[in-house]
Order: C-alpha cells, then structure tokens, then sequence
C-alpha cells in the first residue's frame, strides 16, 4: 500500500500532501513526520517502512462546563484526567518499539525509557496494529518537569489506545479493561457522566484537582471519538509561570488564552470580589516573577533557559543528547552523577530568543512602538 | 507642487506611494490619509487642499533607563511629561484650522473643542505652515479618559510644533519659547539632562509621575529630531486594565509587550521580593479584573464596550456622532444632559468583537487549542 492510500488521500493530492512531511532519519532508518496539521491530517503523523503512525488529534476545549459540557456531549460521556507531561505516542514498527514525539519525532530517549519502565511486549505483541497514546509525567524528563505525588522520575500514563494507521480509537471501555489485562499503567477515569447534570459533579473534581496542582479533565465520548478538555487554575497558571521562565521563547503565544481561561473561570465559578483578587495576584505572580527572575539569570550570567534532569541508562542518555543536537537545542551539562548504573543529568536547555533579546534590551537597545 | 513632491517622493514611485492613502471626507471636503507607515512616511500623513499634514512620528522606546538613555543620545536632551490622552494635530488649512487623529482623520469633535479652549489664531496667522501636536488629555473625550488632577473636562497640551509638510520639529528650547508668547498650554519640560548623568534624575522623575499616576517622559534631543520614551508602571498597568475592559477588542496585542517592560522595570529598579510579588499583583488586577468584569457585563447586559463621556457645543457633539458612525462604530446615548447651553453626553462605544466572543465562551463554544 502507498503511503498516500494509508492516509486516506487520493492519487492525485498525494503529491500535494505528502510534499508537507519532513524527512529525518532514526539510528540510520529514514522516516517522514507531519510537523503541522495539513489537509485533515493530524500534526505529528509519521510515515515509516511502509506504514502510518497517525498523530495524535488535538482536543476541543471549552472555557466553561456548563453549558460547554452538555452543548458538546449529547450522551453519556467518560471523564479522565489530563495528565501535565509530554504526549507520546508508542507504536511497535518492523519488531522495534518506538515513541513519537507530539510533532511526529521518535525520541529516543524516551523510546528507551517506556520499554525500561513498562514491560509492552505482551501486549503489541496480541495487538501489534495498535498504537498506545499516553503521557510522559514526573520530575526527570528532558521536556516538561511537572511534579506528581508518586512519580519519584519519569513514568508512562496510557490516556488512549489507537489503530495506529487509521487513528481510529478503542471504545473508552475496552481500551480501559485492554490496559488492566496488560497491567499497563493509565490516566485515572472519574467514570460516566450524564451531560445534563455533569458540569456540577466536574466542578468538584476540577476544585480537587485544582488543589493538588493537577491540570484538569478530558471528557470523552464512550466511543473514544469526541474529546473535549477543561484545566484548573493551577493548570492555567502553572503553564504561565513556565512560559514565562523563558518570556521571550514562549511568552507571546502562551498569555492572552490562559487569562482568558482564568478569567471565565472566575466568573463561572461565581467568585466573590476577595477571590477573583486572590486569583488575579496568583496570576500576576506566574506571569511576572519567572519573567524578572529570566532577566537577572541573563544580567547575572549572561544566558538562560529551561533546566531539566533526566535518569537513564548511559546509553539512552547519550542517545537524548545527540538528538537534542540534532534539533539544534544547545544545552550545557550543569551535573552528571552515576547512581545504581543510571546516568543523572542536570542541564540546562539554552533560549536563545530570550538570551538575545534579553542581552540587548538589558543593554539599551531602543525600538519603535 | 504635486503630492509626491510635497512628501519627498519621485514621479515614478508616485504611484506606488500614493496607492496607500485611502479617502475620507469632511463637511464635503475630500482628503486622503495614511493608515500605516509606507516608504518611510509617517502613519496619519493627510493630502488634503494641495497640501500635506505629515503624520507623528512614532518614538522610540527603551525598557532600561541605563544605560538605554545614553546610549541613544549622545549630547544633552530635554525631557518632557508624556501626556495619557490622545495624540492630535492642528494645522491651518485655507482659514480652517483642522485636528487630525494619530491615524489622520480629522476629527470634528477635536477640530470644534480645541479653538473653543485655546486661542490659536494668533499663532497660525504667524506661522501658517506650521502644525501644532499635542495630546488631549482629561476626563471628558471621546478616545481616552485618564484624570488629570487640573482637568476638569478636556483640555489641549503642545508637545511639539513642527513644520506641516516637512514634518521637521523646530528646536525644543524655540517651540517652548513660541508656545509661551502664544500662551499656547504646554506639556510640563523637566528641563536639560547630561546623557552620562541622566538616568539617576530620571528615575526620581519616573517615581513622582507613578505615584501621582501619570504616564512618562519623552526625552528629545535639543532640536527636536531624536526621540525617546519610557514609561511608569501606572501607565504600563493602567493601559493593561484599560485593554482588558474590552479584551478580545485590544488584549492580546497590549499584553506581552506591558508585561516585559514592568520586568525590566523591577529588575531596573533593584526591587526586593516584596515589591517585585507587589508590582506582580498589580499587573494581575490589572489584567484579569477588567476582563472578570467584561464577561460579568456580557453575561448580565448582553454586550459590553468603553463608556465615554464628552462635553461640548451642541452642534459639535452631534459632528461627533456622526463621526464615530462613520468609523462603523455602534454607541448607544446613557445620559444626555445640557448644562451652561453645552451638551454633556455619556455613551457606550460597543465593542463588537469582546461582546460576540464573550458570548459565544459564555455560551460553551468549543474551539481547539
């Protein structure tokens, strides 16, 4: 089968299509991904010896759950929690277990480090044209560092299981009972909620997860199609102080839908004035402090950026350097311990776009506005 | 003398250049104006009677007062208040005087209030062909509606004279001078500083105009033509709280760039972590209640916008109106009084795009994201 038949497109658009993907090559083996979503086809999709591996879709969001929840559901719906990580996607191609990256890369750090931590073979091997969806969450991981109570490194929550070539996903249900069976670890489920009566009983569960710093809920259809997603405060908050570490890298883009985010759920949660006050402070603090704190780095040592540790094999450690390299990321080792055989590594991941402009408005670069 | 001459413009780029103003009309009067700056001539440039209104030049800013200050001048500057109000120009044309916005609209309420405050024939039959460009400040206008302690309703400030179709400046120390022997109100000079020395005095400057919430100073170079603002955290919060009334109208192009000059402020101004968390929580009210208080009125009204005051003849108060739905600006009348035979009007400025996307939120209008 052609690649373009794989992704649904006719003959006559495959050119047009798959001149979009970009080529990048994995231990010697060529693949193609799709870094932006083009003609319905999801952002991240990978074209790789001779099969598909589907992105991962994006999720609707809603700014409020009522009536968001019941305009969008009209059946009974399953809610889980959205976990703050990175999204990867796991697929078993040619014997090899691979994990892609949200935009289509396959990392090899965490390629290395999922098989480590969950034993998968049992179960591509039943399901080999499947592909697992999940999320990447702890403190010792090269992209996000979100703590969870129980994750002492860096640990793989399934959120979803998808025919890989179609994208098509299991029913809600059997991929749930799917990844007991193959004791696969998964994003917890709140259980079924009725449209008409949900948005209370989803108020609750944002509040507690609000409270633990936890980022929010993904409602599903049972049939695994329809998604829509809804953060908490800690969430909307916690994105922007990490944005805002690097102000100039990730500012911009980041700023103006969380306040909008924080703002409809001020007034949906009916606050009072002292609240809504409380709330804006919170706010100003995730936005302000980080930001201040990137300009005294860069006034102090002349640069700044994103640190992260990681854990792993030497090897799988390597394999992450490499490939940040190859992305063009200039990172510098700031520790490298050994501890039980694992290499440790502390780095930080250089910004180059707040570094710069940093540097040159610390030292009076003028500009028009 | 063809346009094109008058803006410095060879025959054969005529064309090109000229393509750019668009048309507008005035008591039956045809003008062209620029919308934005093309071929390096100023956005609000105005053809109009065979003549050219040269637009106001933008002025740079920096985001450090050192050593952003003597890095741009290289020999003593003046500095002046920089004015919270909206820019205007006020040129003779034919016997008419005439006030043009930032934009190059002549702005009929302008053009009919400020004669009315401020004797300005006796200058232009002196100097015809020069404009005068100041702010229009006060609580009662149309555009804008920062208190000035003096300011009981509206009330015109020179910042500038400068030639009408050239566009050069005269010398500071002579358009003070000029503007003293016509009694023309001026904004406040702060005097001559020393580029080397500078930054320290400005600073007690920057602090006296936030505490008495007042906006920033312009520093211009002796003879006019080199221009540098910097501004107080009560304007840089208060143009936020201001874009977020209305925040799908203005929001996200006011916010990045507000955040980052409060935080080379803070880091400028060697601020503890106390005022640093304190300037934090002023921006967060000034962001988030605001727009907390527009989804309120959406919700409650059905619709939301900027509420105005102005006070004026009659006849100018209709020109006006008439105006502002010429601009396609829906307002609705709140209050309509007469005190002293003039016409004091409160109105709500609609805001179109805050009050659908506030409504449609409201109403749990997914999107993906």
């Amino acid at each position: 089968m052609e690649y373009h038949e794989l992704l649904g497109v006719g003959p006559e658009e495959a050119p047009d299509v798959l001149e979009h993907f970009e080529r990048a090559t994995y231990e010697g083996r060529e693949y193609r991904h799709l870094p932006d979503t083009r003609h319905s086809i999801e952002r991240g999709t990978v074209l790789i010896e001779g099969t598909a591996v589907r992105g991962f879709p994006k999720i609707m969001r809603t700014l409020v759950l009522d009536p968001g929840v019941r305009r969008f559901f009209d059946a009974p719906f399953v809610a889980e929690e959205k976990l703050n990580g990175y999204n990867v996607r796991v697929a078993r191609i040619d014997d090899d277990l691979l994990a892609f990256t949200r935009s289509g890369y396959i990392c090899p750090f965490t390629t290395r480090t999922v098989p480590e931590r969950v034993e998968l073979d049992p179960f591509f091997d039943a399901h080999p044209e499947l592909m697992l969806c999940g999320e990447m969450i702890g403190p010792e991981s090269p992209y996000t560092d979100h703590d969870y109570p129980t994750v002492d490194s860096l640990e793989f929550r399934v959120f979803d299981v998808r025919h890989r070539e179609s994208g098509d996903p299991l029913l809600v249900d059997r991929r749930r009972r799917l990844c007991e069976a193959y004791d696969l670890p998964q994003a917890t489920s709140f259980g079924v909620f009725d449209p008409e009566t949900a948005a209370a009983e989803l108020r609750t569960i944002v509040d507690e997860l609000d409270a633990g710093d936890r980022e929010g809920v993904v409602m599903k259809s049972l049939d695994g199609r329809h998604q829509l997603k809804y953060t908490t405060a800690a969430a909307n908050q916690g994105s922007l102080a990490y944005a805002f570490a690097v102000p100039f890298d990730y500012g911009p883009d980041f700023l103006f839908p969380r306040i909008m985010r924080e703002a409809f759920q001020s007034v949906e949660f009916g606050e009072s004035e002292a609240e809504t006050r409380e709330r804006a402070h919170a706010l100003g603090e995730a936005i302000l402090l980080p930001a201040v704190d990137a300009i005294r780095e860069v006034q102090r040592d002349g640069e700044t950026g994103e640190e992260h540790t990681v854990r792993g094999p030497p090897e799988a450690i390597d394999a992450l350097f490499d490939h940040l390299d190859r992305m063009n990321l200039r990172t510098t080792v700031r520790r490298d311990e050994t501890v039980d055989g694992e290499r440790v590594v502390t780095f930080l991941k250089h910004s180059a776009a707040t570094t710069d402009s940093v540097k040159s408005y610390l030292d009076g670069q003028t500009f028009r506005t």
